[in-house]
């Protein structure tokens, strides 16, 4: 099955939709985070729903979850990506947090802020949780798996680096497209693993890995992750990104204005975005 | 004016409250931060409204804002604490994030996890977002206060360094105090300056510093998150601890299951929490 959250009436509502070829039956909640949050019989309920339909070529995609509890983000995950930031091989996962003013639909412009020029690509997968729990075992962590989706964990890289933590370059207004849809467990290899991942930017590929080189795996994050803090439903975890990003160049790259990021995950989606640069 | 979050009628619902001398007003919002958010009249509306009261004494008090859109920390903000952990002076705030499930009442016990024994203390001032925005000038900043409360942003240090981010160690179950209340800024200094802020264990004061100084200070605070994404109504900051920590020592001291943290903000508040040891 295949879920979004979709923009109805105008932009202020939105709705959780379930995919149906080529149209979106709208379900009665306003967004997947809702729908997941309802109750752990969410599959069913969303399987079986009637509701007004429309084509999902005119879809306006909210982020797939828009007002997750937990934005939680893996850095330095794929070795390739470790290497060209001249990082070691860590022992444990790198956490850091969005906020969720930072997400975008899947077809929205990104934002690049006034203050910044240094926009870079981090194309990712993307985990949300169904059902939630603290100490779960990673033997059983894929259990708490409601589906995957594609992100770009687009980053203001020396905001990033203006400091040690990350923050400040995560989670910058409207930069972090998420979707364009849910897709559950049962559509995808275990654990996502093993799909090919990739990021472009005007039509060159500028990251491609697989889902399978992942450092910390999605089992081994959720158990992790809920080692410290109880997970909800509807969190969504992003699992980092492999080599290839702008910094990583020599001389470094950056995304321009008008550009097209165009982020892929093998049988899980396409994010399509555009690059506008605001202005005060 | 001072509003407290407290807990009512069984643990699950809770219930914005003014303080009236020694008693509690309940208010119509579920929260301190439902009631920001319900307009930019919450002050008008918080003083006039009557409603059921309690003996303060004998409240349970919920975290201030038990769900914030945003808990943004602030590292290494007061001299004496980044001279103790070996850092230069910052030339931006040190941001990072903590999830809601994080949070505590003001009385509430703090779980120390399964997964470490080194939890320190962070004595801090917090402050809550009263009017939202982006781009907020400093000059502006104090405007978009609703007041200021204290917090503990109690550290699994281990945690807080097994990595390169803090998030780890920063944002574990049930660590981290705030309120009792919410103090209005017409009630303090600007921007709740000039403060002696003070962090005790077992009755030793380990923390004794001032709110003047703080590196980055409320207004700075407020003008630079917000120059990265929008502030909301209910955003909780917390401002960043002076020297005094338990990791600051030779050797490290760490609370140990059964002490009692009291944390104090100068005319803000107290906060008085016992270290509980969680087991798996």
């Amino acid at each position: 099955m295949r879920l979004s959250t979709v923009r109805v009436t105008d932009d202020r509502r939105t709705a959780a939709a379930r995919q149906e070829g080529d149209e979106l039956v709208l379900l009665p909640y306003s967004d997947v985070g809702a729908l997941l949050a309802a109750g752990d019989d969410w599959q069913v309920r969303a399987a079986a729903t009637d509701g007004e339909r429309l084509p999902l070529s005119e879809a306006s995609l909210a982020p797939l979850v828009p007002h997750p509890n937990k934005i939680v983000c893996l850095g330095l995950n794929y070795a390739t990506h470790i290497k060209e930031m001249g990082r070691a091989t860590p022992a444990h996962p790198t956490l850091f947090a969005k906020y969720d003013g930072s997400l975008i639909g899947a077809h929205d412009d990104i934002h690049m802020p006034p203050v910044s020029d240094d926009l870079d690509w981090e194309a990712e997968l993307g985990v949300v949780i169904g059902r939630g729990g603290r100490h779960i075992p990673r033997e059983k962590a894929l259990e708490h798996v409601a589906g995957y989706t594609v992100a770009n964990d687009v980053t203001v890289r020396d905001w990033q680096h203006r400091t040690r933590e990350f923050l400040s370059g995560k989670t910058f207004e409207a930069t972090t497209p998420v979707g364009p849809t849910l897709v559950t467990p049962d559509e995808l290899p275990p654990g996502a693993s093993g799909l090919t991942i990739s990021c472009g930017v005007d039509g060159h590929t500028m990251q491609q890995s697989n889902t399978a080189d992942l450092l910390f795996d999605v089992a081994d994050t959720i158990a992790y992750v809920s080692t410290i803090i109880t997970l909800l439903p509807g969190d969504l975890i992003l699992t980092g990104t492999p080599g290839g990003v702008g910094a990583g160049h020599d001389p470094k790259v950056f995304l321009r204005p008008g550009q097209e990021l165009v982020t892929t995950v093998e049988g899980v989606g396409e994010l399509r975005n555009t690059v506008v640069k605001d202005r005060l």
